[in-house]
């Protein structure tokens, strides 16, 4: 296992020029393509494994490959392809009286581990992402997963082969045992930069508390969409329908929706109305209970606090922008949040005065995406309050040094 | 205790613009000038102390505050004044198709936790640069220098206090007992962003292995000067000098000189000899013994990976440019390494495969230092994978969060 981590580093000390990342990255697509059939036979095994097992079928939905799953596969290493290499980019320079020439460079992070569950696509994402951006992968795959991690690992390993560059760039923990996670958060630690861990809050906890590296991710995205007294009520109808009902099982959902007391009364029927014909639950405070007129359950404490990721919303009536913004804070997990407002200011003090890694005016938290964010992809969404913050892309995946170039200066 | 993370969280969540944040650091300097004789007589308590409890000589050195080291306190803060604000500043922003426009502000950390030892003006110096960058800062000073650390934290609470701005923003914990070492590390760790220690290995060993959250510093600095085969005999004389001998006790300080092994025979003994009249001791491998004339004393493998902080050198014969990147990569703690040479590919490949937080060419590591990078000061050098990396300056003081702006824009 320590020989994963060795090899790991091996692999990232050499440096790839961008022309040679993308044709791995091109050949990779080939592999994929010509080896669609033998993917989906792979991948057949883990599912009727799953079946099996009874697992559950939307964790069934996502483990399944099919042609459809294949183009978006590729789609997205095209897409990773098209980006510019974020390493080795010069991103400031500056000279110092004595004639120093100081230059900040970027550099890749080293080895990146990602740890994550059923979906295989994760598999080639995630790596095509730390490839490109001159770090080595160590994937931990769901075990539910597992033949269909293996093919895709060993086409990306034989596209770097056929390049003449070390395979170990991308390795794959192929143990289906639990305890070899714990190895990689914590006896591997000197040899892993990194750990991003993918799924659900159960392995993200696990990942944050038991990780000796620093790890890129969120535990929870409880997301808030503020509409003030100020806001637009068409507006607020379709954003609100938006952030709430689009996908409700990814972390940019809408989970609280705070509505200013002034407008309470005219807005929460309308609001409410677009999303409990959607077949939303609502939950709401006692003063929505008092105005709005369809099916309402009362709220406890605790749901301010409860990541639903399904067709239930949490509604409460606040006094101004000041409660609003205090909510989101108190109860909110610094992901992403948004105000709904006509007024300038109130929307800057709300950007400015939420913790959010994402803080929106006029727009549906469902933006908190790499893809969205134009980052081409992205591993994953860190909630962290040191960088990387935010979708974290290719952009984010790297560190930089100093270039100190002198002509023979001694310090004073 | 608690309350300390509680109250700087507090503090932390008020905004403060940047001419406020100067008024505040003006007035500290003029109660630094106002109350010198009394912060000298508190120091002086600490002094006696230490002088009764037999501590070292440079650490009794370190620890005293005289006229000199209060002027340089305050001309410290006045370079602190003289710095932009780092926060709230647009670091990038871009249209995205759906003219969603989005922009990544600079936001600060929030509360960094700071633990150090004797020396008494990095209670002021860090407070400056943390306040500055609108982080709240909880210090733990050494426990010999207590007296001289609460009087510069009262009158920078006073400072603020005078400016109408919650004095939490800069709080020590004054308890003596090493156990809030350990509680700032992990019981605290809910309220703090980011650990600082300042001191010796034993203490940076200690919060790197006990912190639950990021630490931002390094453990050891174990700097080398490479020289080329295309080195410039008097550069390589004048810089590698500098580098070992300037100042010996700072982390940049040079502590193995690799020679390649063309001209051994011919640089070895003019560059040596300098340190050597400069009582450096000279530790060299068998090659450097064939050649090297003065007094020299056999290199054992542990020499390589020690950390001198003294007048004491190891030397290495290496066989080409890529022993010497392969050494540095083995033996170096990732902070400061330095090649001499003429040939500019040889110089750039270095720069670019040395893994070292900064990379030098023609000068020497003892530019280490955010005030030689120009940053106006710094909190530390971190040697960590991820950023901040080297010098840590206002301007690394900061986090990001990005500000989405829209006119109703939903995900499709």
């Amino acid at each position: 296992m320590y020989s994963i981590g060795k090899k790991a580093i091996i692999a990232s000390n050499n440096k790839i020029n961008s022309k040679s990342k993308n044709k791995v990255l091109n050949q990779y697509i080939k592999l994929i393509k010509k080896n669609k059939n033998l993917i989906i036979k792979k991948n057949n095994e883990d599912v009727k494994l799953a079946i099996k097992r009874k697992l559950k079928s939307n964790l069934i939905d996502r483990l399944t490959i099919n042609q459809k799953k294949i183009n978006n596969i590729c789609n997205a290493i095209k897409n990773v392809i098209k980006l510019q290499d974020p390493t080795d980019v010069t991103l400031k320079k500056w000279k110092r009286p004595n004639k120093l020439l100081i230059k900040k460079i970027s550099i890749p992070l080293g080895v990146v581990g990602v740890i994550f569950e059923s979906r295989p696509n994760v598999t080639s994402d995630v790596s095509c992402l730390c490839f490109k951006s001159g770090n080595a992968v160590i994937l931990r795959g769901g075990s539910e997963a597992l033949n269909s991690n293996k093919i895709l690992v060993f086409l990306f390993r034989k596209a770097l082969k056929q390049n003449k560059i070390d395979p170990n760039y991308v390795q794959l923990i192929e143990k289906r045992e639990r305890n070899y996670v714990n190895f990689m958060l914590s006896g591997m630690f000197k040899y892993i930069d990194v750990i991003i861990p993918r799924g659900g809050k159960g392995l993200v906890k696990k990942v944050q508390k038991l990780s000796k590296v620093p790890t890129i991710g969120h535990l929870e995205g409880i997301c808030h969409t503020y509409i003030d007294k100020d806001a637009d009520l068409k507006m607020a109808i379709k954003v609100v329908h938006n952030a709430k009902l689009r996908n409700t099982s990814i972390c940019g959902a809408t989970e609280t929706i705070l509505i200013h007391k002034k407008i309470l009364k005219k807005f929460c029927n309308p609001i409410l109305n677009k999303l409990a014909i959607n077949n939303c639950k609502i939950i709401g405070d006692k003063y929505l209970k008092k105005y709005y007129t369809g099916k309402i359950f009362l709220a406890t404490e605790k749901d301010w606090s409860t990541e639903y990721l399904s067709a239930i919303v949490s509604v409460r009536c606040v006094n101004n922008l000041e409660s609003a913004i205090g909510h989101i804070n108190k109860y909110g997990t610094m992901h992403t949040d948004s105000i709904i407002t006509k007024n300038k200011n109130s929307a800057n003090k709300f950007l400015k005065s939420v913790k959010s890694s994402i803080a929106i005016h006029n727009s549906s938290t469902q933006f908190a995406d790499g893809g969205e964010f134009g980052f081409g992809g992205e591993v994953g969404i860190s909630t962290n309050k040191i960088p990387p913050r935010g979708p974290v892309g290719l952009e984010q995946l790297v560190s930089y040094k100093y270039e100190v170039l002198g002509q023979g200066q001694i310090r004073k």
